[in-house]
C-alpha cells in the first residue's frame, strides 16, 4: 500500500531523493497516516519503493536517526551491573530446530519465510528466515551454560526479522523484514533472579523511552493474550496519534522455565544437583522510531529529540549582496567553534534561498537553526530558532556554547513533556461502560475499566466494538514491579458487578 | 567439518563456553588450520556449534572485535571529502530484478538460496537471499539519480550476506551467511572521476587494513577473472599462513557503465543531455578479521592490535596472603585512574589463581596486563607485560598513564612492523618459472614472475601445480593508482618468451 502510493507520488516528481524535494505535507491532525508515510520518505529516513511490498531502504538520515536510537538501548543494556553481551546468532534457523518451539508452546511457522533451495538443488532440510531468536538461540545457551558460575547470563542482539504478513504492511509498524529488532535473552539461578531481572528490564526501557521522548504506558497483558509459553508478559504501548489506537512498541516477558525444559537449559547447583534455569526476553523493534516520528511531528515535518538527532544544529547564512563574503567567513568559523564544542552541527553553504534551507531542515526536525546575518555579525549575536515551539532567540556569540547546550536541553525536556499530555489526553478513566465503549469507538483512545480479569467478561465486552481488546493490567497494580501494590476499592467489574481491585485497561490496538 | 571438529572436541569439555577453559591449543606453525578454529572458538569469537553448516554465533567478546574492526572502516568511509551515506537494503531480492543482472553479466543464480514459501503458502515469486546486493541496490539509485547535482553519490551498507557453498565451509573465511560484508557503490559523472573514486577507495582501504595490522599485497586481477561487468577489479590479497596461500579479503572494482546501462541508471548534464552514470564499488568481509587473526596469534591464543582489542590493558592483582585488601584497594584506584584516562581497561578481581588468568587473557590476546602486588605498591610502580613480545616494564605509578599509551602505540607499530616483515618472506621475484612453481608447489608463498599476459600462455602454466593461478598485476604497474607507471625493462614472458613490462604474480588463492 505505501509502496503503491510512494510509487504514484514519486511520478509527479521531478527530482531524485538526494536532490531538493519542495512538497507539502499532508496536515498531520487531519491525514495523520498520509503524514507519516510522507515524512518517511520525504525527510530521507526510508524509501519504500523498493520491489517488495513491506521492505524499504534506510536512507542516510535515516539510518543515523536508526543508529543514534538504538545506541540508546546498547548503552544501557551494556551497562546495567552484570552487563548484557551484544552477540549475532544465525539468521537461518533448520525446520527440526525451529519446530521443537512449536512442541510445547505455540509455533510461528504460519508467519514464517520458508528457503526451501540452494542454487537449483532441494535442500533436504528446509530453513526458516528466523521471525524471533528463541530456537537458534536456546540450543546454544544449553552449551553454553554448564554451572550456577556460568549465571547470570545476560545476552542480546540487535538484527533483521522476517514476519509474512498478510495483512497491509505499514512503513515501520508493519513490515515483511523488520530491518532492527533488538532482543534480549537472560538466563538465571532462580525465580526470584529471574523477577528481579524483569524490574532491570522495565528500566532500562522506560529510560530508553524516556530518552526518545516517547509517552507510554506499561499495562500487563491478559493470561489469555500472554507471550505462549511465558508467566506473564507486560507491554510498554504508545497511543498512536492515528486514531488513538495502542501501539506495541516493546514488551517484556518473565518465561520460567518453559523454554529451558524445551531445550534441556540445566546448570549444576552448588549442592552439586541439575536445575533448569530461569529466563526472561524482552525486546524493542523500529516501531520505536515510529513512535518517536508520530510523537512529536508537525505539518511542517519531523521534530527530532536533541538526543537522538543526527543533526542537533544547523547553520544558515543569511546571505545579503556585497556581504556574502563576511557572512559566510563568519559562519564558517562559528560552524568551527560549535563543532569543537562536540555538538551534531551543520553548516548549510549550499547555493539556494534561505527560505528552502528552512524547509529543507525543518522537515528534517533538527532541533535548532542558527542564523547568521551581517547585522547579527554586527552586533555579535546569533539567532536560534527552534524547531518544536518556532521561537527565535537572540544571544551573543561569546556565550553561545552554553546557551546552545542549555537550549538542547530544554528542547529535549520540553518535546517530552509535551508529548507526554497529549498522550495523557488520550486515556480516560470511569465506572460507566458505556462512557468507555463511546470513548474508544469514537477514536478518543484507550479506557481504563474496573474488571475482574475474567476471559468470559472480556470476550462479551470485546463484542460491543469493533477491534477492542482488552489490553491488560496498568503497572501501578503489577507486584512484580512495585514492592506496596495499588488496590482499589468501592469498585465493581463492569460486566459481572463483581467487587474488584484494579481498573483494566482496554482500547483497540493497532 | 569445524562443526563437526568443534562440536567433537565440546564431547571433551565438562564446562560451558562462559567458564574458563584452560585446554592448550594446538601449535601455530605445526597446525594451522586446527590452531585457527581452536582460537576463535576459545578465545569466545564465535561459536560454530550451531546446528547449520558455515553458520555460527559471534560471541560477546568476539562481537566487540567485530564491531571495532568495522567501526575502523565506517569512520574512514564517513570522513571522506564527499562522506559515504551508510544506508540498509531489503535482504530478499524479487527473482525477476534479481536475474536481471544475470541478463548482461554473469549472475549468481546458482550459489543463491532461494525464499519459496511465505508461512504454508507457496510465494508467486520466489525470493533470494542476497549473496551481494547490485540487484537491490541499482533499480533505487535509478530513482534517486536524475541530475548532475545528484552526483557523486556515494553509499555503503553493512549487512549479512548468503551463499550456498557446496565446498567445505572455514571458519570466516568460507561461510554460509556472510555475517558482516560492507560494500559500497558509488555514482560518478564520468569516467575520470569514477577512477579518481577508485584511488581514494584504495587509499581507505589500505588505511583499514594498516589499522588492523594486516599485511596485504594489491594485485589487479587479470581480464579473465575481473567481476564479471567490470572495467577492472584491484584485489587485496593476504598471505595467510597457512600453505602461504592468497586469501583474498577486500575488492575495489571499476564498474563503469555496464550496470548503469542494465539498470538504467541515467542523469541530465548541464547540457540537458541524458548519460549515463559510472560506477565504482568495494567490499571487504569478515575475511578481514580472519587476516586479523592469522596475522598475529601465536601459540598462546590472539594478539590483537590495540586499535581493535575490546580490552587494551588488564589489571590482574596478585594477592599474597594477608595483603589482599591492600592490593585489592591499590588495583581498584589504578583501575579508576586508567578507565578515567580513557583507555579501554578491565580489572580481573575473580577468585582465580594468577597462572589462570594470565593464560585467559593472552589467549583472547588483550595487549597489555598489567601486574599489581605488594612489592610494587610499596616501590609505588606497576608492572607491564606486552602481549606480543612478553617483555616486562616496570614503571612509576605517576608516569603510568603516558607510559601505557605510549606502549600502546609501540605495539600497534611493532605488531604491524613484524607482520609485514613476515608476509614480505613469502612472496619471491624470479625469472625463472621452475623455481616460482618449486616456491609455490613447497607452499612458501607466491611468486612475481615476468609475463606476458595472454590467457593461453597463463592457462598452460596454470596447468603445472595443482591449484595454481595468476593473480594479475602488482599495483606499481596500474595506471589508475600510479601517475608514474613503473615499467621494466630487458625480462620476458616465461611462457612465451616475449619481451615484456610487467612481473605478475602467481600462486595458490585460498
Amino acid at each position: 500500500m505505501a509502496n503503491q502510493k510512494n510509487a504514484k507520488k514519486q511520478k509527479n516528481q521531478s527530482k531524485g531523493k538526494s536532490s531538493n524535494n519542495q512538497l507539502a505535507l499532508p496536515k498531520m491532525e487531519e491525514k495523520f497516516s498520509e503524514w507519516f508515510n510522507e515524512v518517511i520518505f520525504q525527510a530521507d529516513i526510508i524509501d519504500y519503493r523498493y520491489n517488495l511490498k513491506g521492505c524499504g531502504v534506510w536512507l542516510g538520515y535515516g539510518f543515523k536517526v536508526r543508529k543514534n536510537t538504538f545506541q540508546v538501548i546498547r548503552d544501557l543494556l551494556d551497562s546495567t551491573p552484570v552487563p548484557h553481551d551484544e552477540m549475532l546468532f544465525p539468521m537461518l534457523i533448520p525446520e527440526p530446530q525451529f519446530m521443537k518451539e512449536a512442541e510445547t508452546v505455540k509455533g510461528f511457522e504460519e508467519e514464517v519465510y520458508w528457503v526451501k533451495d540452494g542454487g537449483t538443488t532441494p535442500l533436504d532440510v528446509k530453513l526458516a528466515l528466523r521471525p524471533t531468536s528463541e530456537t537458534a538461540m536456546y540450543p546454544m545457551a544449553a552449551k553454553w551454560i554448564r554451572s550456577h558460575q556460568d549465571l547470570p547470563l545476560k545476552t542480546y542482539q540487535v538484527a533483521n526479522m522476517f514476519r509474512y504478513e498478510g495483512k497491509n504492511t505499514r512503513p515501520l509498524i508493519r513490515v515483511r523484514e523488520i530491518t532492527t529488532f533488538k532482543e534480549a535473552h537472560t538466563y538465571h539461578k532462580n525465580a526470584e533472579t529471574c523477577e528481579e531481572q524483569i524490574r532491570e528490564a522495565m528500566e532500562s526501557y522506560s529510560r530508553f523511552f524516556d530518552t526518545l521522548g516517547v509517552p507510554y504506558i506499561k499495562t500487563q497483558r491478559p493470561k489469555w493474550d500472554t507471550f505462549p509459553g511465558a508467566n506473564y508478559t507486560i507491554a510498554y504501548d504508545c497511543i498512536f496519534p492515528q486514531k488513538h489506537r495502542a501501539l506495541q512498541i516493546g514488551t517484556v516477558h518473565n518465561l520460567g522455565t518453559t523454554f529451558a525444559k524445551t531445550f534441556d537449559i540445566k546448570y549444576e547447583d552448588k549442592e552439586g544437583n541439575q536445575q533448569y534455569v530461569h529466563q526472561t526476553c524482552y525486546g524493542i523493534s523500529e516501531r520505536a522510531i515510529a513512535a518517536l516520528i508520530a510523537s512529536h511531528g508537525d505539518d511542517k515535518g519531523l521534530k527530532l529529540p536533541p538526543m537522538i538527532a543526527p543533526i542537533q544544529a544547523v547553520i544558515v547564512p543569511i546571505l545579503f549582496k556585497n556581504k556574502e563574503e563576511a557572512v559566510l567567513k563568519a559562519s564558517e568559523e562559528f560552524f568551527q567553534k560549535v563543532r569543537k564544542a562536540g555538538l551534531r552541527v551543520h553548516f548549510d553553504k549550499r547555493d539556494m534561498s534561505s527560505g528552502k534551507k528552512y524547509f529543507h531542515w525543518e522537515l528534517r526536525g533538527v532541533p535548532i537553526r542558527i542564523e547568521i546575518g551581517p547585522r547579527d555579525i554586527e552586533k555579535g549575536n546569533v539567532c536560534l530558532v527552534r524547531r518544536d515551539t518556532r521561537e527565535k532567540i537572540f544571544i551573543a556569540q561569546t556565550e553561545a556554547i552554553t546557551k546552545i547546550n542549555e537550549l538542547l536541553d530544554l528542547i529535549q525536556q520540553e518535546m517530552w513533556d509535551s508529548a507526554k499530555k497529549l498522550h495523557a489526553s488520550w486515556i480516560t478513566r470511569t465506572n460507566d461502560l458505556d462512557e468507555a465503549l463511546d470513548f474508544i469507538e469514537s477514536n478518543q483512545g484507550i479506557a481504563e475499566v474496573p474488571f475482574c480479569g475474567s476471559e468470559e467478561c472480556a470476550a462479551e465486552i470485546e463484542q460491543r466494538v469493533d477491534g477492542l481488546k482488552f489490553l491488560g493490567i496498568p503497572d501501578e497494580y503489577l507486584p512484580a514491579l512495585h514492592k506496596e501494590v495499588k488496590e482499589e476499592s468501592d469498585i465493581y467489574c463492569i460486566h459481572c458487578s463483581k467487587p474488584v481491585k484494579q481498573y483494566w485497561r482496554i482500547g483497540r490496538p493497532y
